[in-house]
């Protein structure tokens, strides 16, 4: 049973500069573990603003990086496969992949607040189009890369927000279920209903860290620093929840994938470059 | 001229553990020098609560470390120290070395929200009463160790809020000048006008990163999350005005000595949590 790590620091996805060193730190945070060999995707830093293309901010970057991935993982073959971040969008290689080897067997939970079910007729980042791709939907030139797409049945969302009327019109073609995830939760009990009805023998779990509560969660979209107002609806989940959330996934069948991403340590890469202004240390 | 790094993950002299896991991510932080080597002070993790001895809480603790971080210092006789840590106090036997090695040529800049005066009759956590230590007042027993006591008039406060009744006494029967920083703010012209009336060619500074606006920088005591209140002032000063400040400092006069305490990234240490609760890590 092989475990890989990828560290993949792509930002273009949200045309967040930050998510660069947020997967950077990401890395560093994670348990150490020899036995899970970590490979880091070569991503370029921000130099400069991106074009929208087809409507898609980056969208050749971000073509790019799923060509790298997936070279790593066809190369590495691994049984389970971990994702750091970088922006929503570096799940979709590795949860292909997955699907690729476990079929029927594979469901998918998608821990975000929001769906990521966008098209460039309604939104212009990649990274709000990942679960369509994955779906075969999304965005035609990244959905197109998709070797395995996933069904609409095999999602289940937890802490999802209320989405916007035009994702809700996506999801309603695509005849996508979902609940918001408001005052009532979506529980370990409903988790583990959910897995046992579809009997999932593996699962791949999407951590959309922005499911968060930004008023105890600071390193999140949500919580730049001076910024008052976002266009989109912040989480509404504790880190105890998420823990929670994950004990049930883990004990209602074996995941074989998980991403974690859209670390934007804020006050870290703020403290890092003030620290690079101190002579003292040159 | 050499210049050394401590970790001090020091966390005994605010009894707040995460101090520990903030000197750990600072020292990740700072900019890479193959030149400075850097010593870890071995320092107990948290294994209960500490106890109060004479009016301070892990009082012979915190004294254990002023005699460790000497030890380092003696056998490597540095021209420069950076200290990382930790709480406030980790500045004490770094800056008594330095005085003792410049004299009269060295002066201090305070940059702090509070005057770290205190003595165990107003407050019980050694790291506010660090200054008081370096001045040879504040704990009697933490400023026997210091060999070389700085005059309070070598100490300039920047970015000092409101102290309290008590340490105003204090100050008052110290003699210490101080300017609280509210809307005036002390000017990088102000700094580089006291050194030179002064005429120190070497400076040690101190920066408590609780200097910091609390609002746009959330890795602070002052943000605990779940917290609503704190019983001292929280900082004012924005990242910008602290790198304009060392800027002014380093263009004054020679910077032999540089603290960076503080440091408390709850994010990061709940994400690592976190992390650690996901059995596909291991």
């Amino acid at each position: 049973m092989t475990t890989i790590r990828l560290k993949v620091p792509q930002w273009q996805g949200g045309n967040k500069p930050n998510y660069f060193f947020g997967s950077q730190l990401l890395s560093w945070l994670a348990p150490e573990n020899p036995e899970q060999k970590e490979f880091e995707v070569p991503i370029p830093e921000y130099n400069g603003p991106l074009q929208k293309e087809n409507g898609v901010v980056g969208l050749t970057r971000v073509a790019a990086t799923i060509d790298l991935v997936t070279e790593i993982i066809t190369k590495e073959a691994p049984d389970k496969i971990i994702t750091l971040g970088g922006d929503c969008l570096v799940s979709q290689a590795p949860f292909d992949y997955l699907k690729g080897k476990y079929g029927e067997e594979l469901g998918v939970i998608w821990i975000d607040s929001h769906p990521d079910i966008s098209t460039p007729e309604i939104y212009h980042h990649a990274h709000a189009m990942v679960l369509g791709n994955l779906f075969g939907h999304g965005d035609p030139f990244l959905s197109k890369k998709v070797e395995n797409p996933f069904s609409v049945d095999s999602v289940l969302f937890v802490g999802l927000q209320e989405p916007t009327k035009d994702e809700k019109r996506v999801m309603q073609e695509l005849a996508l279920n979902y609940q918001v995830q408001n005052e009532v939760r979506i529980s370990p009990k409903d988790i583990k209903q959910w897995v046992a009805e579809r009997n999932f023998s593996k699962l791949v779990v999407h951590f959309d860290l922005d499911v968060l509560d930004p008023n105890t969660f600071r390193s999140l979209y949500f919580t730049e620093p001076g910024v008052k107002e976002f266009p989109s609806e912040s989480g509404k989940m504790s880190l105890m929840e998420v823990e929670e959330t994950m004990k049930a996934i883990s004990e209602a069948s074996d995941i074989v994938g998980l991403t974690i991403a859209e670390y934007l340590p804020w006050d870290a890469a703020n403290l890092k470059k003030l620290m690079n202004s101190f002579n003292i240390f040159f």
